[in-house]
């Protein structure tokens, strides 16, 4: 079924302990673009400078990726520069240039109209709702927000378009601003009582949480002894979720189990994202890898019931 | 079979968000005992003062410690006192006074001798080191230890004992400093390299990992909506892990499976430390409970196998 994403597309500058890279693909849609496309078609929806390089435009054209929604408007596209510590998890933003992006007004194209997936990734929740108005009768919405949103107007917008998502992804300090709650279990209670049935924690290297109506299934993160990137990580998360969940539902209902299958797609996804900067890993990874490595999470977490 | 601790008893005061107890039973001694003998009799080597409340002594008495090894000193008991953050993870030291723990000289009874099971709590690495002079022939040796010991002359003692355990139990710093190494993967394959064939890296409310010959296994900590009191949840979990272990260890080999149930036993066992002050949860807690929980981890990470 027809899956979109709507989100950033970046040019970013990442530097790690050992290496760096300048003007590298970056951007929320780019990375769910890269991942999704293992699976099936995706429609993007974004913008971008008129410095935009022609050869990632291309490179996603080149995966099945619908580039109909993608808008050129005139000046430089967003950019993003951060550097990672030593862990490999903690960073530091060093400069943020929104361009074009601060303008960004997604009009999609009539024929995304019947999109069946949608992915809001982080944007204003004012632009969240302009993208849900302009969709026909989405099947399954996914949000992705950020703590800038969660407080004033913004707030009250991004809770009114919770009421029309079926998940959420937050990470621990997000679930609790926006619920008031400290406590994981307690917050995921507090926001699926916003009218959200499915709340996914995202929490980095120790993995992902997800509530719904059957409880609460723990996801974890891929161990790796190499990680070369972590930017794109959530987003390549988010997309072998809703990859997943997409790709032949016109067969298979979204039970809580195909949720829980979705989660660990979306992990290994992850997983891989990190191995390379950029959205490079994607450029030769194949889809039998990533159904290997979820096969992998398997045995991870594997063991026979304790008895006394 | 016969399972030895040997770590500190203290009296602690915690402040959480809501809530305060002062000179509460605490160390890692105390909550390793509780812990264990829910699964049979464990020794005690530890030392108090002449302040030391006679009904914590009866408690652990009446729970089958063998209280032989529980050295009496003039002078005041180790006392700790700290705060916990709204978070509920994150803590800070108000008051550490050693009093007669910091003269702490382990001193095994002779019928301690011949223990099988031996948990080094948190303590000088030289008086680890002496403890095990003091076993004739331990079966399977478990350490505990902490960022101060990970430094100087500590280190190569303690670098000395590890070649002499069978598990060791660190945080993610701790597992850094030793090894050098950010990367936990990595950094648990160079403490292997030390010579000690299991490594044990406990992330708090993320779960633990384990790593041994089999690879990696990956315990989540149980999600609980109401935590009143994390102190001793790394020593309920030890003592969990240990007191599965030697439990029926006459009939039962110490393979890479009983591991991962022990270390899902010991999870568990901590996720009921933390419902309530001090070992309090343990006064009521009966051993069907626990491995009823054990049972609940299975459901939380369980899921079908990916396919496309």
């Amino acid at each position: 079924m027809s899956l979109l994403v709507v989100g950033s597309v970046a040019l970013d500058s990442v530097l790690t302990p050992s290496d760096e890279r300048n003007d590298i693909l970056g951007g929320s849609a780019s990375f769910f673009s890269a991942v999704s496309s293992l699976l099936g078609p995706v429609r993007l929806v974004a913008v971008v400078g008129d410095d935009f390089p022609e050869e990632h435009v291309q490179f996603l054209a080149e995966r099945g990726v619908d580039i109909e929604g993608l808008q050129r408007a005139t000046g430089r596209t967003f950019r993003w520069k951060g550097r990672y510590l030593d862990d490999m998890v903690s960073r530091e933003t060093l400069d943020t240039q929104l361009n074009v992006f601060e303008s960004f007004k997604p009009q999609l194209p009539k024929s995304y109209a019947d999109s069946d997936f949608v992915f809001l990734a982080n944007i204003d929740p004012h632009l969240q709702r302009d993208v849900l108005d302009q969709i026909d009768k989405p099947r399954f919405v996914a949000l992705d927000t950020m703590n800038f949103w969660l407080r004033d107007h913004y707030l009250d917008v991004l809770k009114d378009v919770l009421k029309r998502v079926d998940v959420v992804f937050l990470n621990d300090e997000e679930a609790s601003m926006l619920s008031g709650r400290n406590n994981l279990v307690a917050a995921a209670a507090a926001i699926r009582d916003l009218g959200v049935p499915r709340v996914i924690i995202k929490r980095g290297d120790a993995g992902a949480m997800l509530f719904d109506e059957e409880g609460i299934f723990l996801a974890p993160a891929f161990p790796l002894e190499n990680v070369v990137d972590p930017t794109g990580a959530g987003d390549s998360f988010a997309a072998g979720f809703m990859a997943y969940l997409a790709h032949k539902a016109d067969q298979r209902a979204i039970t809580a189990e195909r949720a829980r299958q979705a989660l660990i797609f979306g992990s290994a996804s992850a997983s891989f994202a990190v191995e390379d900067f950029s959205v490079d890993r994607f450029r030769t990874l194949e889809l039998n890898q990533v159904v290997e490595r979820c096969a992998g999470f398997s045995r991870l977490v594997r063991f026979s019931p304790v008895e006394i």
